[in-house]
């Protein structure tokens, strides 16, 4: 009896479970590796030619980050080897390794951040870096991991007097944690630095988005840099430093009032240690004076004295307001480093043989509260083919971005320029056709990427504006050296008729005023710098 | 004494404390809304425009999945009233509300799946649905409470008998984890079902881009659902089912072996209840028979009944490389529920007056262990403007792409398909000119967008091989009307011009061979008949 009791429970129990039940049973947390695994695309790993660059690009990155980080002039080398016994062309495995003379990583750190995604120093400082999301070289080996089994392998040593450590590490991607498969201390000749060490599935191509042209790029926008390629094809490439001089070093800075949205200044709001909505105001942003503080309070109508942490929606809606309303100064620049205009002409002149070379820098400028600076290069003429549309280099923090070059803000900035204002031809929706070779760097603390495969900038409004603004300057600039050049060439033109016609005029003046041969040369002579003259 | 030794000591310890050190102070982890939070473009909150259409795209396709699992037919009501006391087309501020019959989600869960990034069901199950990473409805609600402060509001009913329950939730973006600002039982008059209210700043605007086009093209794709929809203006407009019966119910699957990678491989062998290797393969994947999970283990050289737990990594790459050469049946159809030759063709004729309608579905085919599957419908002629580009139509699993139209594969399918071949005329690397639209749809339990916001589908070679094959086939029908037409268009002109000249003739052998009135009518006849005769 007992037992029939509890089974008709049970049943009943059964039929009571409704669909929202049975959904809930599924619903559960999604790791972010496990997240990037199934869209390994959106990082760059869409294909295996594809996953070539990336790797190498998220660890040089990494490199000359680090290096600038120490203020050492970086000397990072890069080599790729095929296996299989396999040619370079036809393999579809790689190791590929990247060494540099950074700071090294600290031994607690090091599986984290290269065998853990969303992990690292850079995300929430405002700061001017080549890496910025902390899950390039993790996915880099997690990519290697998925297509090979093989883990990552580091080597690292952070002090001369100490040994280096050395790791092999799979990444556990349903918890997105590190898993250590080897750790040891081992010697290692140099002071200090990281070796990376990957083994994926991969294809070696040449051409415009290859690992070679990530790498001359590259040297081009950081002319502080020594590289060393050794390809899959064994051939060794030196791209020696033009400069000894390190870039400035970027500052952290405090966000800047504008574009501040109404839910982080609410947040902000609740977490600072400012006694005061004024202070709060001074201490947590930059450019924010008391007096600025003040009139933002005032026009608020929110007394200045009030605790931030009382401070109610309504109250931080009206302050937020008040903000883009307040005239305030622009962000400090020192937290950008641009390359700036006489290095980008000279990378420039180093790289492309052209008659006219200009580059501009435009002033900081912000977006949603991040400062950036955009930059932009003109080559013109010379060996430059003279009938296809430009060509265009983006880079991005000096990184070159060598995919996606038509969805991004600088393609768009481009066309939205009317380059026949400056005596270039344009088709309508069309780059500008010369021999013309267009680049643009964006500094910025923070680059808004398109996808987390940084191919791309998004189409923010007032990173377009600037970039227009940088190439109408570097336009007229460029549209005064072929108008003068126009100018010349027809000069040139009508000088040489002078001389061509000249000699018959005087043949014939000879004859129909019968003079002679020495009265002939004078007239001539005569004529030619009246002509001259008149020309002029 | 002491003191001044304990100082040396001190200053000593500041000295040695190298780079990386101070570095690794700055290393933590990042959570996945503090990335979400900078990097909104990439969901799909690029601007106010594009978040008003991602913020009713996310709650309508979780609205539509979770009908379809309860099997009932959607009843979904989607309102936008703007705030400020301004005009629609005018207002920054957004009140959306989307209600569903659906079944409902169970209290413990609301807040997760409203406020909290990366949870919900649909990530792990083989299964066709709209979403599929649980990003989309708690990222509006980011997005709203980033904008204007305020909660996400959500009412769910999951059973009759029981009360509603109403909650207000902020997302904790530190931590990635919601914050229940208000919960509380309430009376519902419905038997069960969601809403949910997102207030965010928002801008509305009509167009191929707009919340109006998408519900318009969502109709389409749904025949099965109801839609009423209140614009900002207060217009209401109906979008009645056309038809009361389910799409068939799609069912999970296991993993297909083709496209698996070794990675992943190497982890189901870890983690697999299965006893031996043989039983893992029958078992852990969908279509391998033991026969054919012996012949794999045969052509790796690994005894098939070893321990999957004991399985080397070496080993592991040789099933991996005996998987891919063995024959293996194309994944189950059941797992996909494509909308159907019959449905598509409704659809466009519902839509659009042409002509002529063609829809062709593929069968479904594999990129990485996926099962897909491509339907493509055409319509021609009628009015569709002659002298344009066509217009094309995308949807994945049902829902309509807006954005980012030419980066996708459908895109690059219709422009990789020669259309002359089908008697259109196309410029190159442009759409194909012409009275057409092309409507492409991919039915997948995973889509590969190219982003989180869903815009565009990845260039993944399988797929755009299947849309080529599926345009081309649709093409060919196309080819076989248009030429048709045209025949029938020269017909009738020769046709026209025997009917104008045969009397003239008449006329003329009257006069030639001086017949009577009603000679010349029996000619005239006989003539017509030869010629027509003649003409077929």
């Amino acid at each position: 009896m007992v037992q029939t009791k509890l089974t008709t429970v049970s049943d009943k129990k059964k039929r009571t479970i409704t669909k929202a039940e049975e959904l809930a049973k599924g619903q559960r947390e999604i790791s972010v590796a496990e997240f990037f695994t199934k869209n390994r695309h959106l990082l760059g790993f869409d294909n295996p030619r594809k996953a070539l660059l990336t790797t190498v690009k998220e660890a040089v990155d990494n490199s000359l980050d680090a290096c600038e980080e120490m203020n050492v002039l970086p000397d990072v080398s890069v080599k790729i080897i095929a296996l299989g016994g396999k040619e370079a062309s036809v393999a579809d495995r790689f190791v590929v390794t990247i060494e540099d003379n950074g700071p090294g990583v600290v031994k607690k750190q090091i599986p984290n951040i290269f065998a853990k995604l969303l992990y690292g120093s850079k995300f929430h400082s405002m700061k001017q870096s080549r890496g910025q999301q902390g899950i390039g070289i993790s996915a880099a080996g997690m990519y290697g991991q998925l297509t090979t089994g093989k883990p990552v392998k580091i080597t690292s040593k952070i002090d001369p007097k100490r040994n280096a450590m050395y790791y092999e590490l799979h990444i556990d991607t349903q918890k997105n944690e590190p898993e250590i498969l080897k750790e040891e201390e081992v010697e290692w000749e140099k002071d200090h630095g990281t070796k990376v060490t990957i083994e994926l599935e991969a294809k070696y191509v040449k051409g415009k988005q290859s690992v070679d042209e990530y790498l001359k790029q590259t040297a081009i926008a950081n002319p502080h840099v020594t590289l060393t390629y050794i390809s899959p094809e064994k051939k060794k490439t030196n791209f020696p430093r033009v400069t000894e001089e390190m870039p400035a070093e970027a500052k952290s800075i405090k966000p800047h009032p504008y574009g501040v949205e109404l839910g982080i200044l609410m947040k902000m709001l609740k977490s600072t240690k400012a006694k005061n909505l004024q202070a709060f105001l001074k201490k947590d942003f930059s450019r924010v004076s008391p007096k600025i503080a003040k009139e933002i309070c005032d026009k608020a109508g929110v007394y200045e004295k009030s605790r931030p942490s009382r401070i109610a929606t309504q109250e931080a809606d009206n302050l937020f307001k008040a903000i883009n309303i307040t005239k305030i100064m622009a962000p400090p620049t020192n937290c950008l480093v641009p390359i700036g205009k006489d290095l980008i002409e000279k990378g420039l002149k180093k790289e492309i043989d052209a008659d006219f070379y200009i580059a501009v820098t435009r002033p900081p400028a912000v977006y949603r509260g991040n400062p950036f600076q955009i930059e932009v290069g003109l080559a013109y003429g010379g060996d430059i083919p003279s009938d296809h549309i430009s060509r265009v280099i983006r880079f991005a923090n000096r990184v070159p971005l060598l995919y996606q070059q038509s969805s991004g803000a600088v393609f768009k900035a481009i066309l939205g320029t009317n380059w026949r204002n400056y005596s270039l031809s344009q088709s309508k929706g069309a780059l500008p056709t010369g021999p013309l070779i267009i680049m643009v760097n964006i500094a910025s603390v923070w680059v808004p990427f398109t996808s987390e495969s940084k191919e791309a900038i998004a189409h923010y409004p007032q990173i377009i504006k600037e970039m227009k603004l940088a190439l109408q300057e570097a336009g007229r600039q460029l549209s005064i050296h072929i108008r003068k050049r126009k100018h010349a060439e027809h000069e040139e033109k009508k000088k040489s008729y002078i001389e061509k016609y000249l000699p018959h005029v005087g043949i014939a003046l000879k004859e129909i005023l019968n003079l002679k041969q020495t009265e002939e040369q004078k007239v001539e002579v005569n004529l030619k710098k009246i002509l001259e003259k008149h020309r002029e």
